[in-house]
């Protein structure tokens, strides 16, 4: 089959998420190696978003692919009850590498799961129901995990969850209070979080569950402290701690799990994506050894029947050896630095951009009509005229690969990207800044 | 590592799914073929339920192990939005061997999103917002699926999703009215449905979904036109009907899916297992053309990372081209009849047995203690002294691996097992409810 028979073969037979179906020409992939990703025709494109902030290790690692054959030769699968040494080894793998408070994982198949499942363990371990959750927030899109994100691909999953509360977080860049610090900014937040928490019921609260640092929604870093805040508010009310780290964990901040740059420990933490960079679908969540022994003797109410999948697992931990190996940490600090350094002359260069916010290779560039008033490129929840869609085809077009969520544009390449690369592809990114200063400003 | 340490350190490190942790003692795979399990002594387990009814090929087939290294070997994974030929194949695979009226494949990671995108799917269609499904029935355990699930594995998501309604359908070998026909019992159950709908609000309801014969909870067989009945309404209402074929589908029961055996068309079908035996997790729901073509110009809300993962996918196409090679329906109608006959002479022979269920390579043993009165030997939804377990432990001991519900031994082979295996297998059932015979009833 051709390109273009294949292309015609999806769109006609796949719906795809998060579109509409009509005139949909997919770009068909031949192959991918490192951070490129090339289509039939031998273009290349540079994986500046590591698809869907997933492909952490790149494209082609021999060692993944080489450990996914290797288990594949014993057995593909098989169910959690048998002992399976890739998934013994991967839990293990996580577990030595956290604080000791941390005790064991739940496997589930991605990000949205872990996320369901951390509630419902939340729930069984505290006896409590509500949940609470920030506006500009993604956790997936099931009933539970969508029901907790905070934009409007919950919409669809209406009428809410009882007991699902949002909240509102800092988002430093579009405050419109005047703060005389970061400092001043957190304890706001922290103080109308805590208060919001009384009102709720704080004995009626299982778990405040957030990103570490919002992804989707626009790489939204705290305030220095905003996380501390959170913490004590949980260990006064006893209420559970869950940082989502499907999209920030695994080095992607340059640390193993984003909470660790802020001086927190959560009580759990859910993860996916960079776990095993996508190559098989895998994700869970991590409980401090409390909760794992709580179900000692009391019947943990969650399954499904991919948990701990053995080949998922063994692309795990050969994902995990990787890392480790090539200390990823530290490439992703050196070279997240030489990023944020590279973003920050772009914004002194365009004035498209407002904001550029960066921690390791998670970044997000935020563009504004205007920078004395920070009037968002385009309003929040609509694009009537498709202008994002339209900078990130100019992009793609260049063979800079990304997407946008509302006026941000991701940068987050695979880890192993270099200097080098980054120069090369923000190259193109500057080349099409500039249009989008003259077209649209 | 030998497997005495494989087996600690995945209990001291992994939480295991539906369980109490305390105690737990794994049995190390050590590789997998046909439809045997080896563990790290040697010892052989004939997989008796197809693990979780989803390794429909068995283990090791040469033509999914080897897809899924070709494709590891160009790209594991890229996102939906790029062209990808194992997706575009699958979908068409799958959409090929279906009546005209279905147009398009959603995919998702397994059964519990499969099942959570079709209702989401099916409000937005219909712009409604309840949706019914059935007591004893199992639809996955994230909070929309859960929520439709009628079973305790519910329990823990409550308090439940507005709008998620629940009604009981017909389960002939314990039916306590006294009905002079199997389609007088139909007719009462579809008469009784047709009243909820309109107490709930006939045009408030966007989907009735069901399996389309109960999994889990038994392998209830419905009455010969019950889904007719439930097709009727639906029609009459503008209701979406949902058949969960997630247990059911890929020709466990003799055809490519369950419904086919019922002379019905629903209007999304969910699937997942059997699509690719569990090699690597996969899902999906197909939609008919009205449906799919009602996103063309309208958003889809719905969305994974994982959708259409172009490695489960190749797996799935190659699972899918075995089954037709091997013409697997003509197989399982077949060795099904065989393991029909068999299971009919253990009731025969065994008093513990109150009743079998098959339909080609699905069925269930019910036990009782009393085939008079049939009351189940343990009571619903409990099991104190664990009897069940002990069955299933004696069972597994003799190398016949499988699982039970309730009071319930699920016997569902691979779909790849030959007359001679099930007669050797049967034979070990046999020794084992000799011992249920005098030891529990």
């Amino acid at each position: 089959m051709n390109a273009k028979e294949i292309a015609k073969m999806q769109t006609e037979n796949v719906l795809l998420g998060w579109s509409k179906q009509g005139g949909l020409d997919p770009i068909v992939v031949d192959h991918a190696e490192g951070i490129y990703i090339y289509d039939t025709d031998g273009k290349r494109y540079a994986d500046m978003s590591s698809e869907q902030v997933n492909v952490n290790a790149g494209y082609a690692n021999k060692e993944m692919t080489e450990a996914i054959k290797a288990q594949l030769d014993k057995f593909a699968y098989v169910q959690g009850s048998w002992g399976a040494e890739s998934r013994a080894k991967l839990a293990k793998s996580i577990i030595d590498r956290l604080p000791d408070c941390f005790g064991k994982v739940f496997f589930t198949n991605g990000g949205a799961d872990a996320n369901e499942n951390a509630i419902k363990i939340a729930r069984m371990y505290t006896g409590r129901f509500k949940v609470m959750s920030q506006y500009r927030s993604y956790h997936g899109s099931t009933f539970g995990a969508g029901n907790l994100t905070g934009e409007p691909r919950h919409f669809a999953l209406e009428p809410a969850i009882p007991g699902f509360i949002h909240f509102r977080g800092p988002y430093p860049y579009q405050e419109k209070i005047h703060f005389e610090s970061e400092d001043e900014e957190c304890e706001y937040y922290v103080e109308r979080l805590r208060e919001q928490v009384i009102f709720e019921g704080g004995d009626r609260i299982a778990a405040i569950i957030l990103e570490t640092v919002v992804g989707s929604n626009g790489i939204i870093i705290y305030p220095k402290n905003y996380l501390k805040g959170v913490r004590k508010i949980c260990d006064e009310f006893g209420i559970m701690m869950i940082c989502d780290e499907v999209m920030a964990g695994w080095y992607r901040t340059g640390k193993m799990f984003a909470y660790m740059n802020f001086d927190v420990t959560p009580d759990i933490i859910t993860f996916a994506k960079g776990v095993n960079s996508g190559y098989i679908p895998l994700g869970g969540c991590i409980v401090k050894n409390e909760i794992a022994h709580f179900f000692d003797d009391k019947y943990l109410s969650c399954g499904l029947t991919y948990s701990g999948h053995p080949l998922a697992c063994a692309a795990g931990v050969a994902c995990q050896e990787f890392y480790l190996k090539n200390d990823i940490e530290s490439h992703v600090q050196k070279v997240g630095k030489h990023l944020g350094e590279k973003l920050e002359e772009l914004k002194a260069k365009h004035k498209s951009i407002g904001d550029v916010r960066y921690i390791g290779l998670f970044s997000g560039i935020e563009l504004v009509k205007d920078r004395e008033t920070r009037e968002p490129l385009v309003p929040w929840g609509q694009d009537p005229k498709g202008i994002m869609g339209a900078i990130v085809k100019e992009l793609k077009s260049r063979g800079f690969f990304t997407y946008s969520h509302e006026n941000v544009i991701i940068v987050a390449p695979p880890l192993i990207i270099t200097e080098a690369q980054i120069d090369e592809e923000l190259e193109k990114l500057d080349d099409v800044l500039s249009i989008v200063d003259e077209k649209y400003i």
